[in-house]
């Protein structure tokens, strides 16, 4: 709460969104036409960029903004596609831009769009010049050559430090006042907003998470009664009643979810195609990424069978690749992850002493930590193998690999515990315990650290000066700028690393492993659902207030789906219908005889059921709704209408010319 | 063979596609004007028809021929969209005709569409005169009024007998010689020749039999091994090892057919959006069939939020419909056909003497044919009331709802020999008779009884007319004319009932139960697989040979997959996971013990184990090939260059009228 008060002060009405950080320097005489960050300043004045410098305790920073006529001539460069007032997209062009839908808060381009056009915008600056250009800082000579990026050059070596999005703090403010610390709503949230703040990935995070909670209220209601209530001899068929309510709740709930993101998808005007893994496949505004296609229809162009051979060759050699790598990582999953788990599960289980258990698990818990680091890395560097189409596939498919470890470690050893030693009680304490202490402990760590991390940061720089200015100034020494406080705040990235995701994996793998073990083990602790409502509820307000002022504004993501997370939700329902017949068998079937008898036939008849009723669940409630496709169709028409005529005018009378292309080649 | 070496004195070279059919009448002083037919053929004329009047022996017959612009106009005013070169679909302009894309064969439209243009001609001919125009026929007179069809009002009265699509000589004795008696190519057809004669649906069914029967060599070959060799000890490891590679056979296979499937479809130009429910979603061609949601989106434009409103309760209330259909289709499946079928069953198994078992049977097959029969019927009432979006959606209604019917039918009484009773012997034999003499007697039926009927019509047509010219003439009467011959032939019409679907339905059907035959139960007779691939390698040259000289040429349709059969084969194949484990279970547990012994559970295990694998590989193998979707994404591309610019500038200058427009409403 103490940090967004002290910059209430420099509130700006010009927003600056992004920040470029240098070190100070001891520049005494000023070679004003050499001095690189002269250079580079001058250099964004020209492309049209507002500036504003600020100098911090030990670094300098340059706060730029852009008018809207700097982005636009950017978008229109970058060829990013924009929603028309006909439903279609089509490619900006500044002139034109009345042509194209405003974002739902009035601005014509969205933080994801103005994020990239600023990225283009400052990386895009090269030297033009007929010559190499030398620039030199504290002293200190180097070469800019033609065509090379300044900003790229100036990273290099290491005179631009950093370039971060800034926050903007009217927004952030308001943010923080109608979310964050509005604990009354519930799961109510402001989701446009959100989505205009942080932009679509993030709001579909949270999206997700106010949804989830909400349904979750159903079955914590019904847990809550199981655990309340003693249903005496019934008890052996409330059981199987609420494991079945809850996987059609479960399957249900994703469906409806699916729905909900295609509604969002339509109110953000953002095009996507449902894809054929129905899985959304969202179009990525950066063009350069589908690189590797693009060039094999140029190849193409010249000899269709040919073509087709090698985009077949291509398309099974990646699927190959991949299949490979996700080989690879299952079998260190199961030959390597698999037996250390069972070994300390079984240690636990062995070992007497309540020192020796809580030792065990003291080195364990380091254990797993470096393991998921190792795991971790070797997924991203397989990853880089493959010939994923952008950037977001890649993050899906690491998102996959890296889940598989936390499946192992987060379950195996209470599988071990509910169905080879049938031990309900420990298998019951296990879960407690994960469930309240690891979760509330999880939202503890996960919001204190970066704070502890960033205070200190700031008490370390604030001594540094201190100490650096010992003898000249005796006055206070406080970080003043919000710019240099922002710079000390921690990036929103993830805990494997910063690659490939941002911290919404660590959020999305929170939710998955709570999904994971209130289902999975839904028969053997039903008021697990109330204690998963109640932590959603704070998590949706502790993510929300870490976002807006902990960490730095993340970089925005073009996806605007929950992507790979849902076809791991998915899995685990399935699992969980696997996994709660198990352990009803177990429960009924004490003597531990396992004898076939009808009530054991019943069980498997219904696993059988369920799984059926899962897939027929999935196929019975559509994926989109009605009016969203409607609204497509009639988009689709209308501009087709519009165009129809003209195009075909302009294809006959350049068919001529398509023929002579085509004779030539 | 007989039948088309006698039509060969008529060949024709002008293509007549459709003929129409009056009935012989006694025309003596002709009153030109007023006489009905005259009247038809003159308005035929007008909008632009080729005519040939055949008198046959009762009937006369109005051949029809369109020259390639009276198409093409009724193609512009249909507003059929056509694939152009730039590859976008738009609307079709007979003046910019050189932009559309030609299909394979050289003609610019499909037979689907020619056949499309052909109905909306003949039927689009209405009275435009000021006044209710007096027709009259044999003496009798009625009245056309104004705005009515006249080929509508005569089929009304009687005057007009059919309107049906004429098999195009040259084609068809082409395709005769290329394909239905070219035995040798086995499993090779020619499938673009196909497309051209028949259109999608029937080419589409043509393809998946072929690649279905390719692809049945390998279990075929398998399955004769494991019948001919004997494993000995190792039998009990052989037939787990047959069926999964059985398993993940039928799920490679139908991932690959689906890749074929749009391979195929963007060989002959077809737009299509890969549904949600993993099906395609084919763009129908008749715009009316969308009244529905075209009507709720000009309600919509009103009121934003209700029409939202509108949609959702329409959306929820079809499902709920077709829900509420689907139980009831399904109860009465359960409550009334499996008791039924369980009975005759149990019956055949207690019965002692052969002869008693043979009333039985001809009994109960006498009884199954009616019971089909009415729940066919009742099928397609109830699905009148379900608000599908085309007739290709209610087509897959019925289908699946028919299915139903037919799989209790087909498998109880296996089922019932192979888990209650465990007596392989009786299954096994029920197996070989379902296989070989049901199919073999099938084929012939099918093949045979068509071919009867039309040779009895015939012959009571000859017969006839000799009786009523006894007298006046003592020539030898031959039926001479082929379209008349034609006439005679019966139609290609599903068993089921003509309204929704054609004799395709006939044919999947029974590949669909061959299918859930043969994989059901792989494991107690591995040797079926090679009897099906037999019997298909057969069912190609003898369903052509059918297609083209039994049957009247069938009308086309626009769907271009196997639709809704694709489910009913995945659902065959999780079917067959579940009874052969079920079927292992029996072999090996012969005692009846029913003890989950280490070998049960490992059966257990590798049932959730197939689940599993059949669910990874549907996602392993993509639906599309890469090389489909590359050619998609740059014929859009390419589209959006070049009517990008223009497109704005125009919405931009519109956008002010468009803003008044909302005002206004």
């Amino acid at each position: 709460m103490g940090l967004e008060m002290n910059g209430q002060g420099e509130e700006e009405q010009t927003a600056f969104e992004i920040a470029v950080v240098i070190p100070k320097r001891n520049v005494k005489e000023r070679d004003e036409e050499c001095d690189c960050v002269e250079v580079l300043v001058d250099e964004f004045r020209k492309v049209g960029l507002i500036i504003d410098r600020v100098i911090g305790l030990h670094d300098e920073f340059i706060k730029l903004a852009a008018p809207l006529e700097t982005l636009g001539r950017a978008a229109a460069k970058l060829q990013i596609k924009k929603r028309t007032h006909i439903g279609m997209d089509l490619q900006f062009e500044w002139d034109e831009c009345e042509a194209f839908v405003r974002q739902p808060d009035g601005s014509l381009f969205s933080w994801c769009e103005r994020f990239h056009c600023y990225h283009h915008i400052i990386y895009g600056i090269v030297n033009n010049s007929k010559s190499v250009i030398t620039l030199n800082s504290d002293g200190k000579e180097f070469h800019w050559e033609l065509r090379e990026s300044l900003l790229r050059k100036l990273e290099s070596v290491g005179i631009v430090k950093r370039v971060f999005p800034l926050h903007d703090e009217i927004k952030r403010k308001h943010l923080l006042r109608n979310w964050a610390l509005n604990y009354k709503d519930l799961t109510k949230q402001p989701i446009d907003e959100i989505y205009s703040y942080f932009g679509t990935k993030i709001a579909t995070y949270f999206a997700f998470l106010g949804m989830y909670t909400q349904w979750m209220f159903f079955p914590a209601v019904f847990g809550l009664t199981l655990q309340l209530i003693d249903f005496g001899s019934l008890q052996l068929l409330v059981l199987p009643i609420f494991f079945i309510s809850m996987v059609s709740w479960a399957v249900l709930f994703f469906q409806f979810w699916k729905r909900k993101n295609s509604a969002l998808l339509t109110r953000w005007q953002i095009s996507y195609s449902v894809g054929a893994d129905s899985g959304y496949k969202f179009l990525d505004m950066n063009r350069s990424s589908f690189q590797s296609p693009v060039e094999l229809i140029k190849k193409w162009g010249n000899d269709k069978t040919k073509g087709k051979e090698i985009f077949q060759r291509e398309e099974w050699f990646g699927r190959l690749t991949r299949f490979r790598n996700d080989a690879i990582v299952a079998f260190g999953i199961i030959c390597l992850q698999l037996p250390f788990e069972l070994a300390y599960a079984h240690l636990y289980e062995e070992v007497g002493s309540d020192l020796m258990k809580f030792g065990l698990t003291v080195a364990y818990l380091f254990a797993i930590q470096y393991f998921t680091k190792i795991g971790g890395k070797l997924s991203v560097s397989l990853i880089k193998y493959e010939n994923n189409e952008n950037t977001e596939y890649k993050a899906n498919s690491l998102i996959y690999k890296v889940f598989g470890l936390y499946f192992m470690q987060s379950y195996i050893g209470v599988f071990y515990h509910a169905l080879l030693h049938r031990n309900f009680k420990t298998l019951r304490q296990v879960l407690l315990q994960r469930l309240i202490v690891s979760e509330v402990l999880e939202n503890l760590v996960e919001n204190s650290l970066p704070y502890l991390k960033y205070s200190y940061k700031k008490y370390r720089a604030v001594r540094n000066k201190r100490k650096c200015e010992k003898g000249s100034s005796t006055g206070k020494i406080q970080l003043t700028s919000r710019v240099e406080k922002e710079y000390l705040k921690p990036t929103y990235s993830a805990s494997i690393g910063e690659e490939l995701e941002d911290g919404l994996f660590d959020d999305f793998l929170e939710l998955a492993l709570q999904f994971g073990m209130i289902m999975m083990f839904a028969c053997a602790f039903p008021l697990a659902f109330s204690f998963a409502a109640l932590n959603n509820i704070t998590e949706i307000r502790t993510d929300a207030l870490k976002l807006l002022s902990i960490f730095k504004r993340p970089v925005p993501r073009a996806a605007a789906t929950i992507g790979a997370w849902l076809n791991i939700f998915q899995f685990l329902i399935v699992m969980s219908i696997c996994t709660n017949c198990a352990l009803l068998v177990c429960l009924y079937d004490q003597e531990g005889k396992w004898k076939l008898e009808p009530g054991l036939a019943a069980i498997l008849i219904m696993e059988h059921v369920l799984l059926l009723i899962k897939f027929v669940f999935s196929h019975i409630v559509p994926e989109e709704p009605a009016w969203v496709r409607a609204n497509r169709m009639k988009n689709a028409t209308q501009a087709q209408d519009m165009c129809s005529k003209r195009l075909l005018r302009s294809i006959s009378g350049g068919k001529k010319l398509f023929g002579e292309i085509k004779k030539n080649k």
